[in-house]
């Protein structure tokens, strides 16, 4: 009975999904067909049509996973009180602990190169996100919060690349927490290293 | 005469590597055959073996490319006479350059999972040279040169991504020049942007 309980749950429609996920990531989702999914999760191929209808249809609902997350965390920033200094760290600090929550499902959104109208619209989804974090720099900029001597809109692309990066080689449950790398992120951007 | 001369020119090796590397990148290594390169190169399959003898040759002559220019900037690097910092800069301004100059072969390179021997190979080298730069930021950190309230190895990792990011969204040829994205990142990382 335990057992049976365990393999049930092992392919709850969630389970299924980011395993999917973790295999697009790791073979490419372009080389990656229905049939090896089913192989690895160990069912048939009926039985991952029982919770997916199509390749492409994981791929809209993970897409739309890590999307969803960034655009509260936007939401949540732009009714903030305070700087734009302090709605900027705030971003930074919810997207780096979002690219560790949702790891697999940014991963995927990252590597998207607009081969079909779902990654067409989660680019451009990805697109809306980055002008936000632009205009907050360049609003930043205008209200004398940053240095005037850098170009907004392109340390904004840089300090993105950098948050971005984590979900490849950060290591979860290691020696350094999340928390321990928002901090380090918020003080590289403001801050830098020099002594 | 003149298309001939233009006909040939198309089909080097070098224009090969680079329009192959560009496809792999655009529509994923695993899922590009040999067949698809020679239909985007518009000539046959016989045709493109005359080059390359596998995809894989093209994936070890790219990775390759990008690898050995990185690494002849890490060796200048560390015959540099100067602080830690200088070095450090100096090596973030090379990796930018060449992020921009070779381009296909440094997207290439990032995006390897480790699916094949070469592709371990290509990695161990990439690994190798991420341990330089966090050797020369705990160097830096130890001679006092930066911040001692920030986790060396994990900003060299920061800085990485930021710099790795490049190949991504910066336009070549558009309004900011290399030398201003170069000077960007430098100061970013030495500076922050705090006014």
């Amino acid at each position: 009975m335990v057992a049976e309980a365990r393999g049930r749950s092992a392919y709850d429609r969630e389970t299924v999904l980011r395993t999917c996920v973790e295999v697009f990531n790791r073979r490419g989702y372009e080389a990656t067909s229905m049939g090896m999914l089913a192989k690895e999760l160990g069912i048939s191929k009926a039985g991952i049509y029982h919770h997916v209808t199509s390749k492409e249809e994981i791929l809209e609902v993970a897409s739309d996973r890590a999307l969803a997350g960034l655009e509260a965390a936007r939401h949540r920033c732009e009714s903030l009180e305070g700087t734009w200094s302090e709605k900027l760290a705030y971003l930074l600090r919810e997207s780096v602990r979002l690219a560790i929550d949702d790891r697999p499902y940014v991963a995927l959104l990252l590597r998207l190169r607009g081969n079909s109208p779902v990654e067409l619209a989660a680019l451009e989804r990805r697109r809306e996100l980055t002008r936000f974090l632009e205009d907050l720099m360049v609003r930043a900029q205008e209200a004398g919060e940053i240095r005037d001597d850098v170009d907004a809109r392109l340390q904004a692309r840089l300090q993105l690349g950098m948050v971005n990066s984590v979900v490849e080689w950060f290591v979860s449950g290691g020696a350094t927490g999340v928390g321990e790398l928002q901090d380090n992120v918020v003080q590289l951007v403001f801050r830098g290293i020099a002594a």
